[in-house]
């Protein structure tokens, strides 16, 4: 029964601490409900970390830079350090500049807010697009203004509040025209997982993604959860033996996923959309559940 | 042999159009191509209509209503009349006023440009959204003001030069928050047909559909080729008869298939975008073809 697998007792709790090196933590749900942190997390991530432990906070928001998702901590009174963080504009932002070869005279065209380009300019990659395509076309003749453009060399989509038409139409024909142009998307969540709360909106980057994807006959390279490259890209940089990794999350389908399909250990919480029964009657099991991180510290 | 199809005797001709009282006409590849209308085509269409034929103009253009679609027309020196213009627009509005027992206390919730609107309000339907969204959120938080909508009966997408996010959060959040709200699309056509002269962005109705719809477990119903449903309200409306009706296109995986499907004859022309060698390999067939729509005209 899955109750063998409850992680409760303090000697079974160290043990399992001490078999991992390195925590990869989803945030909503895990560490924070919206912008409620939990009780006891804090003081299980400072624990955590005295034993020597590196902490990752995996977030497929894309619309923030790590420093701008950094504040949030912060406004949390959480602490944390840039070097923790590792967002879905970053993941791509790296992968970029690290594992595609890119040419340096290239340049990526952005859907998105001002997270991804930054992240960009971090890691040393050109850009266009973004909030400089915020004024769209102003009627259906200017279309002939968009043109194909061999100066791009990758088309990245992330969550865009002002995405619009021109944007869109870009994009397209930059990857329609050329094959070799690169096509990335920070993450593809439909909606917001945010619990109706904060974006009842709900209108994820995953479905601006699929009006670019719709009319072409290619599928993006993801850098979110629970697609592989993100793992890819996070095992690359640090160098983590996947045996002695944890991926936390409270969703089955994502995060115990996104940690499964990479060799990793994995920890479920009970704090987030995840309830008992639902977890007995899945087909994604976690290696062990606990009922919440901060149950980590004993 | 497909040869055997190719209406070309006088004789045959005037047979064919005997046996025909309506003729559903596709426009770009049949009646024009761009701005540039084919020789001979304004002959045959005064001589069809000479014979007592009724024409009607089908269209998938969702941006413009009947009347403004008819100033192309003028705009070209083509004769035709409002009667004679069916558009995806104008076939929503009116599948919405005749065959969806719309309550009148409901609005519909429109993404698109002033021609969809237009259809509905001279149908008696009131609409909101279209341009008065063209005003986007201003910030992450507004979406909190993205709100379900009792007096929303249903949510029609169009093609829309200024799509918006929160055109998009609001038709989702509508369509999401109550199965009854119906869901319609004019069309469907991912990328815009004019062969890549007019419009290289090219990204059409279908793309910003797909946008709408990956979020959704719904699929929309919608009004424009190769769409039976489009079909469904000429017949009603004009009372025809299947076997004397016939759709002339020069695609055969939307206009002769549209037509096959409604049991009409069909009768492919070769000024499209249909080659001979495309026709010989396709599964879809055509009763006859003929070179062009002016060779109806002996």
């Amino acid at each position: 029964m899955t109750t063998d697998r409850e992680l409760k007792d303090a000697g079974e709790i160290e043990a399992f601490i001490d078999s991992i090196d390195t925590f990869l933590l989803d945030c909503d749900g895990v560490i924070w409900a919206g912008n409620t942190v939990f009780d006891g997390v804090p003081e299980a991530l400072n624990y955590l970390r005295s034993k020597g432990k590196r902490l990752l906070f995996v977030t497929n928001n894309s619309t923030k830079s790590r420093a701008s998702y950094l504040k949030k901590f912060q406004s949390l009174n959480l602490h944390a350090t840039l070097d923790e963080i590792f967002g879905s504009a970053y993941a791509a932002a790296y992968y970029i500049a690290h594992q595609l070869n890119f040419p340096p005279t290239k340049k990526v065209y952005v859907i998105g807010m001002s997270g991804i380009q930054d992240e960009l300019t971090s890691e040393g990659i050109s850009s266009v697009g973004g909030s400089e395509d915020d004024d769209n076309l102003s009627d259906m003749a200017d279309m002939a203004s968009i043109k194909p453009d061999p100066s791009i060399g990758a088309v990245l989509l992330g969550f865009d509040l002002n995405i619009n038409y021109k944007k869109l139409a870009k994009a397209f024909t930059y990857l329609h025209h050329d094959e070799g142009v690169h096509f990335l998307a920070t993450n593809s969540d439909l909606t917001f997982p945010a619990g109706g709360t904060v974006y009842p909106g709900g209108f994820g980057t995953g479905a601006l993604l699929a009006a670019l994807s719709a009319p072409l006959d290619r599928k993006p390279v993801v850098l979110g959860k629970p697609h592989q490259t993100m793992l890819d890209v996070i095992v690359n940089k640090y160098h983590l033996d996947p045996q002695r990794t944890c991926m936390i999350g409270d969703r089955l389908d994502t995060d115990i996923a996104f940690g499964q399909h990479g060799g990793l250990k994995t920890l479920l919480v009970m704090t987030g959309v995840t309830s008992p029964k639902k977890l007995q009657e899945s087909d994604i099991q976690p290696d062990r559940f606990i009922q919440g991180l901060a149950n980590l510290k004993a």
